[in-house]
């Protein structure tokens, strides 16, 4: 990223990840290193950004978001080296390095997807640092485990690779986006919101309102790099949609008034954090990142 | 199965995962249609059937184990279906009908398996008939999250993978195969131990004795099955082990042997269960039945 306040959180979840991945001399040595790889490479950290953003908007101590931050990135981190598989995405590169199943092979990079996900509901059971009301954090793990189940992430994708090569309408396409990267998104910042014991019912809205806005606006701008963006630039192959005639909203709407939809939800997020004053700007920050980023 | 008792606990089960799985009819159709040929086909739920009977040992009322029963066999069902795959053990027959990824598509196959696990932890997380207490509910999930992760079940299969061709020793099998069967089957004992309110400490570890002791026990007869079991008998391809040059106890030890072992080990579970008399009834034959199969 390019600002020191997200910069900050970007190394601050990246030492707690450290932490939470079992080394690689560990046994089963060739699966741990299949999980760093997937896990520590190069990569934008959004998910805990949004995470420890939203914290610093609540006055929420970080080190009781470092357990949900982790949670979600390890999520992140699972659905790309599955949806990388041959079976799936079959794409060779992201973030700039060979793909799991390209670095080590495709049972590894199987296993290592799903000991990531395990160890994400691990981190949220067991944390010490998170906040001490285990009823809340039963609520956090039940708000994750259905953002990327059947219903939220996993079926957007299962969704999105029935509709290749079909033509879709935008509805569809928007219900497709908001399960496959909405529903993540929106729990990262709702699991920072949980955290805070203070935080009210009308916070809690406007910062959910944001962070539906900000999630399809995301996706959105990812469809539009696809078009925009070359592989070197990206970290992935660029074009790719629309060589697998995957539908995206520059394929649906046209590529200005894509453009121009993103801006307009990312005016409506910032909108929702008018309330919150000065405490929000590295939210607000983030959210400026997230529409202007090129990759 | 074949005692009454037994049979009951299995259809108490497949109502419990019917409840919690989304029907075929709820978008996204394909995904929840394959999530529930995976887990609602024929199956022992050998799982369930070891929670409920620790419960019964326990006297713990049966609904308040349902989630924990449903959890057991969501995890063991999407293993099966990741560890079905062309990349993994690239079986075509799963009790005695074609694998997921064969009735469905790969990609199915790799989303539902990581639907299924994540439908787990919400049950776990959610279930309002379990027990009460939020923060033993946090050591249950710590449990199975442990217990399905890269030093639990997913950590076993890696290196089950990665022994294939190769000379190793009885103590590396042992390794593997607690890790890789051993896990889940001692979860599915601690999760009941767990909701229970009286339970005593000494209680606990005579169960978790048993459970260690079961589930080993449990792993060789497979391993013994695979060498006198039919195809049309044990419903997956028999002598298949064989075949892929897959280190197992008959193979180790040779197979009178491995069969003494197991009938040693399932002694030693029975002694674990004296001090519970009567109430471990349904447990007793649990343990017998794991050891009298024929599939």
């Amino acid at each position: 990223m390019t600002h020191a306040w997200l910069d900050g959180y970007q190394q601050r979840v990246d030492a707690a990840l450290d932490r939470w991945l079992p080394e690689a001399r560990v046994a089963p040595s060739h699966l741990h290193e299949a999980m760093r790889y997937a896990v520590l490479g190069p990569g934008k950290r959004v998910r805990p950004a949004l995470c420890y953003a939203t914290g610093d908007a609540l006055g929420i101590p970080l080190e009781r978001l470092d357990g949900p931050a982790c949670a979600v990135e390890l999520i992140h981190a699972y659905s790309l080296v599955h949806d990388d598989l041959p079976a799936m995405d079959n794409d060779d590169l992201r973030r700039g390095r060979p793909t799991c199943h390209r670095q080590f092979d495709e049972a590894t990079a199987i296993l290592a997807g799903d000991a990531l996900m395990a160890l994400a509901f691990r981190i949220l059971a067991h944390d010490p640092a998170m906040v001490e009301d285990p009823a809340t954090r039963l609520e956090m793990i039940n708000l994750l485990a259905t953002a990327c189940g059947s219903r939220g992430m996993v079926g957007g994708q299962s969704l999105d690779l029935a509709a290749e090569g079909k033509p879709i309408e935008r509805s569809e396409l928007e219900y497709i986006h908001i399960r496959k990267t909405g529903a993540l998104i929106h729990t990262s910042v709702m699991l920072a919101a949980l955290s805070s014991e203070t935080a009210t019912a009308r916070q809690r809205e406007h910062l959910e309102h944001m962070a539906k806005q900000i999630g399809l606006a995301f996706q959105i701008q990812d469809d539009v790099l696809d078009v925009t963006g070359d592989t070197d630039t990206l970290g992935k192959t660029g074009g790719r949609d629309i060589e697998r005639n995957k539908a995206t909203y520059p394929g649906i709407m046209g590529l200005k008034p894509a453009q121009e939809l993103a801006l307009e939800l990312h005016q409506q997020a910032l909108e929702a954090l008018a309330p919150f004053g000065d405490h929000a700007r590295p939210l607000r920050l983030l959210c400026n990142y997230l529409m202007h980023r090129d990759t």
